[in-house]
């Protein structure tokens, strides 16, 4: 022992009862709710690839493949999606505004992205170096508010129910730990779901309450499975208070009816369930379905529903996720639930400024008729196309291997399709100590450097089995991604048959 | 009743029992944790300057300022303090790439501002758009060990170590919510303290035990204190499991020397306490005593404490509170620790790209002989001169007013002098419904629109008054703000004598 350590050692046992030393930190004695919260989109296979990527940069690694491709998360640019070039001028014109004194800069920069840069900059006490209100910088809330009422058919939204949040994540984690105080308080969310709630109500300390999408009805919803699932809550002593719907669907893809929605809202209603509505995919819609909000839906029909519903720059045409950029919006909650959400808010402050500036570009991008109009449009319509295209390829391959089964992207970043394992697969999965779907996604990745998440993450029928995988590659690299999955596919049941 | 709600209301009378509703959400059922929860810098009285603020901006209010002065939270820019050249330069480049290709740009910016968004961009796959790995880009990691290095004279850092973080404030709660499990569980936090610590505590369910920070001593801390207060948890049945300390001190602005470093290590030893070291204002520091990092003392007295420190953009001379950026290492704390803090800052994806950015800009700025080297250091000189000079004046004039006295302010960005009020002040305030020393601050705010926060969302002793206020009025402005304040104060206590 050192010196200094073997004389504080010294020092202890002469002071102190050993009952008055509080143990080492070890995950025995770490937050139970923190250790036990799983989060698959970033878990056992990303990790795995993170290396892999590394011995790739490193050079001289011997893999079957040449990179890893990432299908595990919805991360656009990562996979070479282009910034909207109108946004990305604004936000370099925000945070170094002395271009906007030089001459020079006009040549460079657009008049609206210019015009546009002033007016935030008028109106951002402080520019982007700046905390703003916690709720985030009211011009941009009025921008959200103006949108919401466009794209809700004229349904009004007011700046005062809108948070910027740092993603949606922020704002649901929010949510969450407002309305769960114990184990005896359920939130309902869809089985599979994106493992943003399971982890969340994990470290908030409640209790998940599964309701089941209906994979033979293209992950359809029902209020009879809402009603059974509610029930087998309460039969276990949770008292649900809250239901999450994600729409369109995050793993599955799926888009609501109105029809269903309005089954969601009744259904809140006469269990008095707030409604969460995850919406941060609204605009990725490849199928005839057009998107309705929860919010307009609920106006329509008059619904007495509490509801929060949330949006991010990080998906859609934008896929700005390195921006931390969202919004949420509250609806008949009450005044209390929203001045305790201001206070939580201000406990971090306030969200980062350039995820605040990305949401006004997004929720107001350029006008017809002015410079940048037309780039804006172009570029906008060839992601959203190119989007389409990928998913339709993206299910009609997985369908044609053995065994896979994918319903239709409608909507949403992702197939979620089922795969029928091999006996021998499901032993030789167990006998490595892997769950079924686990072992499989670690092979395709072992021979293909494709990285999808096991549907074990996101939750599934007992006894199916599934991933997902994002429809991001461009389409470039897509024709090749799907020969080497399917090769290896077909391999690997050969393998078990 | 609405049609709608109507048949609702009739479907859901018809089917379901009362029982099986959830209660609305109210304050009464809403998470009690985040209920009581109070977070003062952003609290009553902010909410009136802003009140005040809308009314000014709204015109033909008559009220007895022009213009609120925000000395409730160190906001340097919204104060006026302008963001270093070079970082926005290289954050405006790394946000809109497209102007690397274009000649023009060389006549713009300066060559090591383009060559070091350039070194970013080929580091961070995907560029600002894209989610980095969940503990941050690994190339600014890699800056901020070198940083670290340098700063604590040759004592090494891990890349593995560091956690970039949205401004020090996430990294601060990633570790409490790590740590506390239960009312049962304790953190040691300085009274006064940043409300941060109290606010997460009261979130995450655990106990804050205080220890009195000694306004005689310059705010200063002794082992026996400390001892006194671990004794007092343990007495009440909370045994604590981590230390906070705040150096320099927020919001008291006291420097610690080593020798009490070497003390908090001792003890955090003697009970096997984390210490969470809270080192935001490392660069702004005014008196002699230089700043020591926690780390560097733990490794030279070859201490086996396990620590944590933080630090942030937000501060310093940079003052980027908006980019919300910042780092937390951590020192001996055991492989199982730091895979539950990878794990959570997993299920928040990652932090802000432009925090990131900025967050290896200050830890790796301009070199001697580089282009923007010495316009860097002006900037940097001029913001810290003119911060200790203002840290000088204020004080200075504070000690000028009856009943009124401040500690020197050696670091950080505030002075929290101790108010004597007058008895009858006291009864006036029990009489209005309030904590004396908000009725004196609302009164402050009403008569000059200075806008500081009351010593009791802080701590402070019992029966003592304080006040916290920011030393970030401009020194233009300063003069005029003191003028003002002295005359408040002066009126009032005559109004109470």
């Amino acid at each position: 022992m050192r010196p200094a350590a073997a004389r504080i050692a010294a020092a202890s046992a002469r002071t102190f009862a050993a009952s008055s030393r509080a143990p080492a930190l070890t995950t025995a004695n770490l937050n139970p709710a923190v250790v036990t919260a799983a989060y698959a989109v970033r878990g056992e296979l990303v990790m795995k690839a993170d290396a892999f990527r590394e011995q790739l940069h490193a050079g001289g690694a011997k893999l079957p493949f040449d990179q890893i491709v990432a299908c595990n998360i919805g991360n656009p640019h990562e996979l070479g999606q282009q910034p909207l070039t109108f946004f990305r001028q604004v936000l370099a014109l925000m945070h170094y505004p002395a271009l906007l004194k030089d001459p020079r800069t006009a040549e460079l920069f657009p008049a609206d992205a210019i015009e546009r840069a002033r007016s935030y900059l008028a109106n951002i006490s402080g520019g982007t170096g700046a905390y703003t209100t916690s709720q985030g910088v009211k011009a941009i809330r009025s921008e959200v508010a103006a949108f919401l009422k466009e794209r809700d058919g004229g349904v009004g939204a007011r700046e005062e129910d809108l948070f910027l949040t740092d993603g949606a994540s922020a704002g649901v984690k929010m949510v969450l730990n407002l309305i769960v105080r114990s184990k005896a308080d359920g939130v309902m969310t869809p089985i599979p779901q994106y493992p943003l709630y399971s982890a969340s109500m994990s470290l908030f300390g409640g209790e998940g309450v599964g309701y089941y999408l209906d994979e033979s009805k293209g992950w359809g919803l029902t209020k009879a499975e809402l009603e059974r699932s509610y029930q087998a809550g309460l039969a276990k002593g949770v008292q649900p208070r809250a239901l999450v719907v994600i729409n369109p669907g995050n793993p599955t893809g799926q888009c609501l009816s109105r029809e269903s929605m309005v089954e969601v809202l009744q259904f809140c209603a006469e269990h008095n369930l707030l409604l969460m509505a995850d919406e941060v995919y609204q605009t990725n819609v490849y199928a005839s379905t057009p998107f309705n909000s929860f919010k307009r839906v609920a106006v329509e029909e008059k619904s007495p529903v509490s509801l929060v519903s949330f949006h991010s720059v990080s998906k859609g045409f934008l896929g700005e996720c390195g921006q931390r950029g969202g919004f949420m919006e509250l609806h008949q909650v009450g005044e209390d639930f929203r001045a305790q959400v201001i206070k939580l808010a201000s406990i971090s402050l306030c969200s980062n400024t350039s995820g605040q500036i990305v949401t006004g570009l997004m929720v107001n991008p350029p006008k017809e008729g002015s410079p940048s109009h037309a780039l804006y449009t172009k570029e906008r319509d060839t992601i959203l196309a190119s989007l389409k295209r990928r998913a339709t390829k993206l299910s009609a391959t997985l369908n044609e291997c053995t065994g896979v089964r994918s319903n239709t992207v409608e909507g949403a970043m992702y197939a979620f399709p089922s795969i029928t394992l091999p006996a021998k697969a499901v032993e030789a999965a167990k006998a490595a100590g892997k769950v079924p779907d686990v072992f499989y996604c670690l092979a395709l990745l072992d021979a293909t450097g494709i990285c999808v998440v096991p549907g074990s993450g996101f939750g599934q029928r007992e006894g199916t089995w599934h991933f997902r995988t994002t429809i991001l590659p461009s389409e470039e690299a897509m024709e090749g991604v799907m020969q080497r999955f399917r090769k290896f596919h077909e391999e690997f049941m050969q393998k078990y048959a």
